[in-house]
């Protein structure tokens, strides 16, 4: 197997019925493919020019922090509401039933700065939305947004179609 | 700065009055602390035979990600209920207040096979020790427990002590 969708598993109805769920724990499981996802997601940012990456929680935190370590960038941590314990700036976004709310330390991108988010999965975009909404409010500049997956018939990239955005995996439907 | 501790932050009183929580979003921040928390996180495991890195939602997706990167190991994800969508085994703990439970799918690891546990913290141990069983359940063995961070008035150690278990802070108190 040499391409990363080999090794991603599809489970039929989780979490509910009609879903198609890409599960990434078998990328995890076999060395080969995380490094597979973790090289093609760094290829993503070869000749970009940035400071900082973020990820959000929490599987943005297993692909963004081997990217941070191998380029010697800064990461920066989008948690839940509630979980980060210095001062915070927070985006509530909509959900298919609700809203749910990110928040991203105040300190943690400076005025001017250029960003990359990363995350396992762009769907909707609504989380990515509200990530890019963060790093805006404290003056930094969304330069790329890279997934490991993208469910292109949502039409996230629609929804985003002012950033930069890469994934390595495009599935055609939802 | 040249020791891991002179990254992290102390926050008074969060999420509670009279706890110092320990803030590694300064360490994952600085490009030369993550280095060195990764770098020190993986020389415990230099001369250890084993197969397989497990990490802990959130935080110790944060630490074993780029060590089985590094290191070309699989890894498996331990979450809270309910998040992984094939078949699992579960184990609940006490909190302070309540319980929680953690999951881990059945096929992550093998009967004999050599695991590393890694999260941010060791504290009072109740989430490690969980994991552990999630390991043993599925017939594996627990070869090491590594931690960026041990409280130590919390007893972690005495709770685990047929573990071998290494941090890279050790905080006096709690």
């Amino acid at each position: 197997m040499n391409k990363v969708e080999d090794y991603v598993r599809t489970i039929p109805d989780f979490p509910k019925k009609g879903i198609m769920f890409r599960d990434i724990t078998t990328v995890l499981k076999d060395p080969d493919g995380f490094k597979l996802a973790i090289d093609q997601l760094q290829s993503f940012l070869d000749g970009v020019d940035f400071d900082v990456i973020a990820g959000t929680e929490s599987r943005g935190f297993i692909f963004g922090t081997p990217l941070a370590y191998n380029l010697h960038k800064p990461f920066v941590l989008i948690r839940k509401a509630g979980k980060l314990p210095a001062e915070t700036v927070s985006q509530t976004y909509d959900l298919e039933y609700g809203t749910a709310t990110i928040e991203m330390h105040k300190d943690a991108v400076k005025p001017g700065q250029k960003v990359v988010l990363v995350d396992d999965l762009i769907a909707t975009g609504g989380t990515i939305e509200a990530a890019a909404r963060l790093v805006e409010k404290l003056g930094g500049k969304v330069v790329k947004m890279i997934f490991l997956m993208e469910l292109a018939g949502l039409k996230g990239r629609e929804r985003l179609k002012d950033y930069d955005i890469d994934s390595v995996i495009t599935y055609p439907g939802n």
